[in-house]
């Protein structure tokens, strides 16, 4: 069940934010996933946006993550997530705070396993 | 030819915005797109995208865009382009200014026509 699948991976990456566990987010990443975080340069491949997931968490505190699917649609062997989450964030020696964004993440199937492909997000005021 | 469509109807886009014509963006929209734009709601269905442009448009001067694909991949009726993008603005009293985005569209071919169906951007820095 294709949906099913894609829901558990958000929840594996939810839980990989709360654990800090980086190797987690990596293995949910297609090879040549591209990343387009806001207010930095587009992210190719899978080093890089592990790296970024690595900086989120060690460099910017980054230790929650809450995500709500909105729509999900499938074509063959690729999935349009539209959705939004909450981020919680403790940057060293600052308070918790929180942040509110929206997204589109296409996935792909890739020897059976629902990959992140592309991933773009930017700033919630709903 | 598919890619060719999505590539002619980006320069529709860019000549409908110098031209201030809403109503050829409009024409590339299906009728249930989704925009995310940066900092404001998710907005959805024709009438409320249509409504952003219009106000990009008339109320921030929005008055040239310039489209580079990056990468687009195709999954049946689907296609799912890269891209980044170059704003001219020139907000009533104020100066001409330029804003550079990037961005994931989805396209959806319906009735032979590839359509914008999901529409997502944030500022780049690269």
């Amino acid at each position: 069940m294709s949906e099913r699948d894609i829901h558990a991976n958000n929840r594996v990456f939810e839980k990989a934010v709360a654990d800090g566990d980086v190797g987690q987010i990596a293995a949910l990443l297609a090879p040549d996933v591209i990343s387009l975080p806001p207010d930095a340069p587009t992210m190719f491949g899978k080093p890089a946006v592990t790296g970024l997931w690595a900086a989120a968490i060690k460099e910017h505190g980054l230790t929650g993550f809450a995500i709500t699917t909105d729509t999900l649609d499938f074509a063959g062997d690729t999935a349009v997530e539209v959705g939004h989450a909450i981020l919680s964030m403790t940057p060293l020696g600052a308070a918790r705070q929180t942040a509110k964004v929206k997204f589109v993440v296409v996935w792909k199937r890739l020897n059976g396993a629902w990959l992140m492909h592309r991933d773009i997000w930017n700033a919630d005021v709903s």
